[in-house]
């Protein structure tokens, strides 16, 4: 933007609404100080919408500053999370409690509230964690999807609220924006809300680089509302979004044309005003455009009341909604929701599930045991919203108690996502942290892949998303390579704060789903075979022995001359081979560990005791890598050295040498190498 | 579809064209057999598709199947890959010499090149890995682009082919297939037609469960050019590819209405189709509707010849393109491209590149290494296709060499992918498998997980696809966790045949760099840092280090009391902490590790020399998690156990504990330990 051109710009703007753009130049300054404090950030997407924002907040917004976590206030979400001073501005302005001025001095610093990206948990009104791009859209989508199945559950007098989101040409270019932009259309999701900062810049420069898409037109072709308005005109955006909310029966995108850095007289409008400080004589230069007189971090008396009278705005209403909660016949039952706590009957639900399997052993595939377990658990969780990216019948997600389709016309509790594994965990990732339910969404393991970067935001968000992703070795068979995973366990215990969960039979199964039902701040990521398994847990009793990670499953023999460590449809197979080994006397305790994560919290004298002092081997049908945790070895792991082939699965078992003979041999050559 | 109405379909069609249609039928019926013979399969869409195919390769595709290596003939690809029966029958038809009758007959079967999806170098013909939806289409839309670059260099009497994709409901549900859509669009690949298998079906039933949008409106808002037909009508679709070849501006996608399974009398257009033999009744059945007769697995004579004709067509036009090569002073430089053979000055500039290094050594970040390497190898390699996806400024990727737009009006070296990570990993795996070109992408390590799946097929189809992945530890600092790759190594290490590569300064850099090139059937992922390292490397000499993986850098005082291992920006850390160490009259070898792969793949004395007997401690800022293959214990690793956090890297570095004197502090725990 040429130099002369701003301040014309500034004042053609103002005067479309002094008031409204006197209050967004609050948002302006102070990320202009925060960015330039830090010496590092993005200054020029909260210019550039500062005045949208200020439209939403001030004449649409429901929410309470003083109450951050009243259930029905409207979300939102920042999916172009590199904008995080737009947000961190907002909420310090509008008088979140927690988001101190002092906070803002402390932008991307070590401790700070206000990390780069806004993280989820490091203040209130931050709704979910982003910046990996395209995904919080599919976050706010998933919220609005949670909010439709709770409204129509409880009723708008509890739940009424919309989902605004602002993003940016990143996120539309993200495939994982599409399938959220797929989703929600289809879905017909009237309550969400999209603010689309249209500058024309990304980090390479001109969009034009890369993007040449006539957006308005997509989102349309995917049953999009489209409205398009100049994003520095204060009210055209509220008319706009008093606009979208009137359209209930399709999501909207309000494309606005917007200019990034708006305000500084030279970077404006360029990608120098993208990812860098403005540098403090523009950052002056800026200032003095807008007629900003106060010091750094400052904020003149009339604009801080003004602000924070927007943030205390809502209060009213929310005395209201907390009155007719009060009045509810439903108040317990949403309360409880809302405080993720569970049912009375779950607790019973589980134990006469775990009772039938002891009465009735079952020899089934754990996909299958899945199913089993979710039969018996789901009637008892109402909060549970069940879906496959489109392997329904391979994942065997969909139960009697969730047999109704999440549509455009019902809000049941079934998702058909679609061949959209991405979104489905980010919409996922949003239904958790928008509260009320617990999602749960199947897909093949290999294409935990497709997912990964939600995964990793589950876990680094803290919330409880469950993964069912089944055909979870080369016991998948035919389909070959590209759909059996072999580095994928090893690649999901590197995630931190994720349980990866390989259940051995029906019983361990049912501990897993139990343990992820019950974890509501760590996600839970269920590998389940294709292929049967005969159920090895046979002693009746109530101890959920997959709690403790690992555990000695079945001692044979006298004393423990080798240690036989394996997961999933491999341990009946270590056991198979430990009974021909103790045949030969030797004495030998099979070990299956479900979860490696929830092994590694048990006490050390545990882990010891399970491991034991004799040599170990271990078996697994996937990457050896990642097994010297607890063997001394990788020659040590019968495995997966390399990619899988397409064959039945018994030929592939055989020609990659995970049988029983091959544990047998191995322990031969453990033991006499020793002797 | 209801019984009775299959055969008045049938008739209706084949009356269309009955000796296509015929054609067509033969397709059907070894789709059949295949799948039925396999027990497992996907006959409904390799029958749904028989017709287009039919008119594809009847009347259109340019090839010769005597000389399937022909380096101009049109490229095919089944993004759809679950249908691979449909490539299987027409290679077999058209006569490819080693998709024999018995290959079909071995469908799905362990060593048979008929895998249940179509994997690249089983058979020729088969010009990529499919099956991980929405990848195939990225892959051609990389085979179009490297064919505009090596048609805008060698002229269309050498290089001038068409790209051409089936692809069904998935790809296009798949967030990945709307980047490469967007990409197309905005590249203007005129020579790139997709055929639309809109078959409205997919696993879980109708589309309709979660695809509802207009999918001609949303490529034509990309910037496509759309026609529509009936896909059974053969000289209907013929018609559509002729009309999308005159169009030379845009990609073409030809939307046909087709039904799956067409010719089975019950389960056509179902999902009953889709992923299940037909059964031997439904089979015989749908085999008695289209009036095949002929046993399981053979063909009439006279189609037969009818498609071996076929398969012949194009050998005239393939002779006079060798003419024409054999004429051309270009000679010698295409087949060399084609050849994947390095060029003669390639060596003389990697020589050029070490000597500028040890004559003034480097401090700086191994990101600005690999700029430095790219600038002096870039020059000798004309076959270099650089890009990145929307980072450039900060992975360095673009080098006066490459310094020219890849547009829609010019076929520059350097590509602009917009923030689309996994279709720029998918479009380079396309440019590999089409030859002629060598590319290169860049984004942050922690984007690795976007592109995740497309990297494990790099690696799966042993195709050099290399990586360029700066910002790879918390040194990135204040962007925080969401941006900081902490599990990243582990998993990209646990993939077979791919080389991570964490180089520690700008010799080891440019090392890596000349593997990476030179590994045309290995993936090769450089890991780079943003911060400043010292050049460690500092004696010269022509030995490439980095090719044995890992080496002993230093060694500091008497004997080898403790080995530090370590790899890139951590390597100088250990340095320094050796030197403290010595001071204290301990032998200390540091050795630098920037590549497990190659460094497994020593002799195994190289492998025990390199690291000693004497103690152990590894250092990495990434997850301690899979270091045990080389240190007794995670307690050994000096590195991450959870996620990052947003703060100035060496803020990071001292509270996560990853410094010289935690270093120090470890040793000397383990030597008193021990002692």
């Amino acid at each position: 933007m040429p130099k002369d051109s701003m301040p014309q710009a500034i004042a053609a703007k103002a005067a479309l609404d002094p008031g409204g753009f006197a209050l967004a130049n609050c948002i302006r300054a102070l990320s202009i100080d925060a960015v330039e404090a830090a010496k590092s950030g993005h200054p020029g997407a909260p210019m550039g919408m500062a005045d949208a924002a200020t439209a939403l907040f001030r004449d649409h917004l429901k929410f309470d500053a003083s109450a951050p976590d009243w259930p029905d206030r409207d979300r939102v979400v920042l999916s172009n999370g590199h904008a995080s001073m737009l947000l961190y501005s907002l909420l310090h302005l509008t008088g979140y409690a927690d988001m101190t001025i002092e906070e803002l001095r402390n932008f991307r610093q070590l401790g700070a509230r206000t990390a780069g990206h806004p993280e989820y948990g490091h203040a209130k009104g931050i709704e979910t964690t982003t910046g990996p791009l395209g995904q919080g859209i599919a976050n706010a989508v998933g919220m609005a999807m949670a909010e439709r199945a709770l409204g129509a559950e409880f009723g708008a007098d509890l739940v009424d609220h919309h989902t605004y989101v602002f993003l940016g040409d990143g996120c539309l270019q993200e495939g994982i924006g599409q399938e959220a932009i797929s989703l929600a259309g289809h879905l017909g999701l009237g309550k969400l809300i999209v603010l689309y900062d249209d500058n024309q810049i990304t980090i390479d420069g001109p969009t034009s680089v890369s993007f040449s898409e006539d957006v308005p037109g997509r989102l349309r072709a995917c049953g999009w509302h489209v409205l398009e308005c100049d994003g520095h005109d204060v009210p055209a955006v509220s008319a706009a979004i008093a606009e979208a909310k009137r359209e209930t029966g399709k999501p909207t995108l309000i494309a606005m044309k917007t200019t990034i850095g708006f305000g500084a007289p030279s970077k404006a409008g360029t990608a120098s005003a993208h990812g860098a400080p403005l540098g403090a004589e523009e950052a002056a230069a800026a200032k003095a455009a807008l007629g900003w007189e106060a010091a750094p971090f400052e904020v003149p008396a009339d604009l801080a009341a003004e602000w924070r009278a927007i943030g205390a705005r809502g209060g009213a209403v929310r005395k209201d909604w907390e009155a007719r909660l009060a009045a509810s016949s439903d108040r317990a039952e949403f309360s409880r929701r809302i405080a993720r706590e569970l049912p009375g009957g779950y607790d019973a639900a589980v134990a006469q599930a775990r009772a039938a399997l002891f009465a009735e052993p079952q020899k089934i595939a754990t996909r299958k045991a899945s199913q089993v377990a979710l039969e018996a658990l789901a009637p008892a969780l109402p909060e549970l919203i069940g879906g496959s990216a489109d392997l329904t019948g391979s994942n065997l997600t969909r139960v009697p108690a969730v047999d109704s389709q999440f549509s455009r016309q019902e809000p049941g509790r079934y998702v058909g996502y679609g061949v959209r594994e991405f979104g489905m965990a980010a919409a996922m990732n949003g239904m958790n942290t928008h509260g009320g339910v617990i999602p749960y969404g199947g897909t093949f393991l290999v294409f935990s892949d497709y997912a990964r970067n939600a995964i990793r935001l589950s876990a680094l968000m803290g919330v409880g998303t469950i993964y069912v992703m089944t055909h979870d070795s080369i016991g998948l068979g035919e389909d070959g390579p590209t759909h059996q995973p072999v580095e994928h366990l090893t690649s999901l215990r590197a995630i931190p704060n994720l349980y990866t969960f390989r259940p051995a039979d029906a019983v361990e199964t049912l501990e897993c789903w139990d343990i992820a039902i019950r974890s509501r701040g760590t996600p839970s990521l269920l590998a389940l075979s294709r292929q049967g398994v005969p159920q090895l847990r046979l002693e009746a009793g109530d101890e959920n022995l997959s709690a403790k990670g690992a555990y000695v499953l079945r001692s044979f023999g006298e004393g423990r001359d080798l240690t036989l460590l394996a997961t999933g449809t491999e341990v009946s197979l270590a056991v198979e081979a430990a009974e021909t080994l103790a045949e030969r006397g030797l004495g030998v305790a099979v070990v299956s560990m479900p979860s490696w994560e929830l092994f590694e919290a048990q006490p050390a004298e545990y882990r010891a005791e399970v491991l034991g002092s004799a040599p170990r081997i271990a078996v697994e049908a996937a990457s050896t890598y990642g097994w010297t945790r607890y063997v001394a070895s990788e020659e040590d792991v019968i495995g997966m050295r390399g990619f899988g082939a397409s064959g039945p699965a018994e030929d592939l078992y055989r020609s990659f040498g995970i049988t029983r003979e091959a544990i047998v041999a191995k322990a031969d050559a453990l033991l006499n190498g020793q002797a």
